[in-house]
This record gives C-alpha cells, sequence and structure tokens, in this order.
C-alpha cells in the first residue's frame, strides 16, 4: 500500500497508535492542535506545522516577508486553538544555496513582525540545505493554567458552535492567484492577503480559553466540515451548520461569481482559515460573546450546533438537512476532496 | 548576495543579530546547542534538527528504521550537550505521496526505539505531503536543573579538553558508502552503522551535567575543529589539540587507508560523530572521569586543552604547533571544507 492510498489521517493514526501518551504528564499527546503536557502550576502547550514550496507556497504568488509571518502564524493559531499563550519558536529552515540573501533577509522581518505581534520569542532553530525548494518548519510553545486548556473532545449535544470570522477567504484567494483573475481588483485583495498573510485568532484564543465559558475548540485549517469532524470525532457527537448563518464576505462571494464557484464549498472546505470553530454550551453563548467583544477582539459567530447523532449535517437556506460533505484537504489523498489539488498537492 | 556565499554560520549569525534573547526567562536563545528558559525550580531545553533526502541521507545506503532512529538521536545528542534530560518530542514529516506505508511504518519503528532509549515520548507533529524526497525535522524537549547546565560560552585557559568516543567513524562510514568500497567487510560495519544509525551519548550528557565538574560542553556534528571552534569563540579563548590523543578506531585507519585517505582529517573535520567534547577544569578531570565510568559510562578522553591565545592549534606528533584548519560542514557554502561534498550538497 502506498501512502496516497491511507491518507493523511489514516497516517496520524497509525501513528497515534504507535505512540500512546505514556508519561502521566502528557494531558494530550497526538490528536489536538497542540500537545497539552502537565507542569504542575501550568501546563506546557507544543506544536509544530511546516510550510512547503509547491506544496503550501509558491513563491511567484506571495513575498518573502508574508511568508515569514505566515511560518509564526500558522503556529500561532494552533496555541490559541487550545486557549492558550505563545511564547516560544524554533524554526527549522531548509533553503537551495542559490537563495538571495535579500529574499532571506526579508523573510527573517515577517518572523520577527509576527513573532513580535503574538509575543513570541524565537529561541533557537536549525538551517540546512535544500536540493529543492524553501523547507519551513516552526515549533511553538505556549502555556496555559490547566483549567483554561479547550481540547477537541469536549463538545457536548447542544452546544453552539461558534466562528470567528469570515470563511472561504484563503480559498478563494488561492483560486484567484492559481487562475490568475481578478488579482488586481482594489475589492478583492483581502483575499489574496488572508491566503499569503493569515492573521492568528490572537489573542482571541486566550481570552475563550480564560473566559471558561466554552467547551471545546480547534483552528479550521483543513476546512470547516474536515475540522468540525475532528471535534465530532473526538467528542463522540455529531453537528448540524446552519448554511445561512455561514460567515461569508461580499468578496468572497464576487471572487466566486467570478470564477464561476461556490462560495459555501468553499467555506465548508477551503481550508487555510484559521479562524477559530469553538463549541460553547447554550447558557454560554451570550455572555462569552460579549465579554470578547468587550476585550476588544472581533465578534463570535453562532453556525450551528452539537447533536447526539454523530452525523455531521447541513440545513439549508430551504431548511432541509442533508449531509454535509467533508471536503477539506488531505495532504496524500488524490481526490479526496479538495477540488483542484493546486498548489497544495 | 547569495546564501552560498554568506554561508551556514554568516547567516545564523544574522538571525542572532535579528532575534536577540528579549525576555528575561531566556537564559539561552540562538547559538548553543539547545535554546534554555528558565521555569523556576528548572529550566526547560528546546532544539530542532532536521534531515533531508539528499542532504542528510541517501535511502540507498540506510534502512528506515535506522533513519527512525537517528531522526532522534541527532536531537537527544542536543539535549545531552547541555547537561539536559530529554523528555518529550515532536516529529514533523514530509512525505512523498507515493511512499510505500511498510517503509513508513518501519521508520516509525524506528523512532519508536529510539525514543524509548532516551525516554522520550513523542507527543506530536506534523504531516504534509514532499514534491520531492523525504523530509523529516524533529523537536525535543528537555529538562535541567539550571546548576547541571553546560553552555558553550562557559571555557576557561587551562580547562582540559575530552571528548567520549572515536571521531571520524561517520565519516569514514559515508565514504565507504559513497565509493561503494568495503561495504561487506565485517570489519568495517561499525563504522558503517554509525554512520547511518548513530547513538547518542545518553545518558552520559545529563551524568556531566549532573556532576558540576565541567565548565563547557558541544556535541560533535559538524567535525571536532568547527564544534570547538564554537566553544572557544563563545568562550573568548582558544585551544591546542593533541593529534597523538584524538581517538581513532582500527577500522577508522583500515578504511582510511583502503581510500586512500588521512584518518586524522576524518577525526578533525569529518561531522555527525555525535561525541560530546567537554571542557573541565584541570584539578576535576579524574574525578569526573572516575565518576563517569563507575556510573556506567564509556571512558572520557583528554585530547587537549584551552589557551588564553584564541587561536585554534594541533601539536603534531613531532611535538610541532600549527594552526587547526577548520574543516567540517557549511551547509550552503562550497568548498568550505568538506573535502567530497556528496552526500550533503
Amino acid at each position: 500500500m502506498r501512502l496516497k492510498d491511507l491518507g493523511e489521517f489514516g497516517l496520524i493514526g497509525r501513528i497515534e497508535k504507535l505512540f500512546p501518551p505514556g508519561a502521566s504528564d502528557v494531558l494530550q499527546g497526538i490528536g489536538d492542535d497542540c500537545a497539552v503536557l502537565d507542569q504542575g502550576d501550568y501546563c506546557l502547550l507544543l506544536t509544530t506545522d511546516a510550510l512547503v514550496e509547491g506544496v503550501h507556497f509558491r513563491l511567484s504568488w506571495t513575498s518573502p516577508r508574508a511568508l515569514g509571518r505566515k511560518s509564526i502564524a500558522v503556529n500561532v493559531s494552533d496555541i490559541m486553538a487550545m486557549g492558550g499563550i505563545p511564547s516560544y519558536a524554533l524554526l527549522s529552515l531548509g533553503i537551495p544555496p542559490s537563495t538571495a540573501v535579500p529574499f532571506l533577509e526579508e523573510f527573517l522581518v515577517g518572523v520577527r513582525e509576527m513573532a513580535d505581534f503574538c509575543g513570541v520569542t524565537l529561541v533557537g532553530g536549525d538551517t540546512t540545505s535544500s536540493p529543492s525548494g524553501l523547507l519551513i518548519s516552526a515549533t511553538l510553545v505556549g502555556r496555559a493554567p490547566k483549567e483554561d486548556l479547550l481540547f477537541r473532545s469536549g463538545a457536548g449535544p447542544g452546544n453552539r458552535l461558534l466562528v470567528s470570522g469570515p470563511l472561504g477567504e484563503s480559498r478563494a484567494g488561492m483560486e484567484l492567484l492559481k487562475r490568475g483573475v481578478g488579482t488586481d481588483d482594489p475589492a478583492l485583495q483581502g483575499l489574496l492577503d488572508w491566503h499569503r498573510n493569515p492573521t492568528p485568532a490572537f489573542p482571541l484564543g486566550c481570552r475563550i480559553g480564560e473566559a471558561r465559558l466554552a467547551s471545546a475548540m480547534i483552528d479550521i485549517s483543513d476546512g470547516l466540515s474536515q475540522d468540525l469532524g475532528h471535534i465530532c470525532t473526538r467528542s463522540g457527537v455529531g453537528a448540524i451548520v446552519e448554511e445561512s448563518s455561514l460567515p461569508v464576505s461580499a468578496a468572497a462571494r464576487r471572487a466566486a461569481a467570478l470564477l464561476g464557484e461556490d462560495p459555501i464549498a468553499w467555506a465548508l472546505g477551503g481550508g487555510e482559515d484559521y479562524r477559530l470553530l469553538v463549541a460553547v454550551p447554550a447558557p454560554n453563548v451570550e455572555r462569552l460573546q460579549k465579554q470578547i467583544l468587550q476585550e476588544g477582539c472581533g465578534p463570535l459567530l453562532v453556525i450551528g450546533e452539537i447533536t447526539r447523532e454523530p452525523e455531521l449535517r447541513l440545513r439549508s437556506k430551504d431548511g432541509a438537512l442533508r449531509e454535509l460533505p467533508v471536503t477539506g484537504y488531505d495532504h496524500f489523498s488524490r481526490g479526496a476532496g479538495f477540488p483542484s489539488e493546486e498548489p497544495k498537492d
């Protein structure tokens, strides 16, 4: 069997089986946005995310500075997804020796900007040559009191599902870049920017953790339906998403019309949104929404609810319930949902 | 300017300048084997090291299991170099989708073996596709009481220099593999094995830390002369290495004779030795050597001493002092010492 037949989540399942948490201080091993290590008076959070040229980015579509920012942002997003506070970063770079030094300097400026924005200190890393393409792997360390942490496994029936911002923007931006359409339309710049240079939900994630009003959280990196699926699988529940509540921006609708695509499909399975998806017990929803707004963080929007039945379902605008197609990105499987595989394939 | 003109250590220097330690709890940022973060009653150690196909390994020369072991071993070696205890690992993999699943399973068995051997729990990671070649990046977390830690910067004039085992073995093994010579000679198998599957100096490094008798430590990954250079630069000192004291095995001598190479040059600049290089105040040397032996760890061999004069020198067997050529591996510079650049280039 080849990896493309097993798929990304098949592989992760095998790794998880081979590496059980073991030590008693491992509150969470493989299988959530971060590993969580109990240090007594607080918990340590660890996460790592890689960006590979030709898979996650194309140099002709982005700038070195945006790439530097994104390499930290995608990892901060995982710390936010646990309700933690990011503190230290390690950066591992594989670089073709012919790379221009000013390119690297701009890249590092971007790393520095996003690290400063999120209160992260870069404390180490590794540099190696790469025979083909730029390889970026960052590791982030965060911390949080145990009581603030939110896992994928905490959602319960009746919980409301909230998201922290518009969905499908990154996918819209990528499709525009890929097809070379609308890239000079000022109304669509925000989509291109979100794809190249997303802002993690910082400090929103820690504020939600501190509020202690939610039950589960994940960041939407693989696509809403897939990441909601992770919460439901880990929590042993299902969910209904309200199509009419999905936050889709005017710009994304415009891009979809331009390209003849469905913006709702992008919102459900686009990937790289880096919004937070939060499950909140119904009686806490208003209080959490209000508190978050008072703390200067953007609105949290209700898009559905957790059900006892384990299915993932979508309620259409006409009220009909149908199966929610789990589309999203699988790194190894062809045809596993991502309608157009470039540039991630 | 291109990166190959700046060189690996030029790049690291620029990164170090752009990212000063900042936060007061960062006892050591970029510039040592690990980052060190003061957590009050103990210190947290962080390190990351990547293995890139075609740069660090060739699949035709190694086995997936050995590769899995090595990906953890090279990182444990960095924790040992600080005198710390390894505890958790993250593993980031970039994998071509056509990779066979049994290959990955064997690789993971190797990861598991080395992690178990060193008391490390794998708690997370990242999987992504790779457009060309296998990419492996591991991050290790360790800990140690502050008083046990050994930095590159602690060496003082008169300190003796000790190493934890034979040098040049990995280089000898690589040269044999590269030239396809002697690979079925039973007397040379240990060299091939050390190149493919090195054993980190575990738990020797923590024992040296706990003994509190040494002043500085580093692991020899780039070659003795280069890594000794790191200690001397950070400590503001120089060193004299005794050629007659360099531990070179009979097997390495035999391989060198077979290939018409100089085993002393391999010992000085071969790289990937994963032995520890320790600076120890002269009055502590015997006590440390004895204590380490009593604890069941291999012998520590004196190979030279630290000098006030900042030069790196080699005392030949005839007693003459000459400049120690700083040969070793630079990931980006061509002709920067590594006599034959494959497979690392």
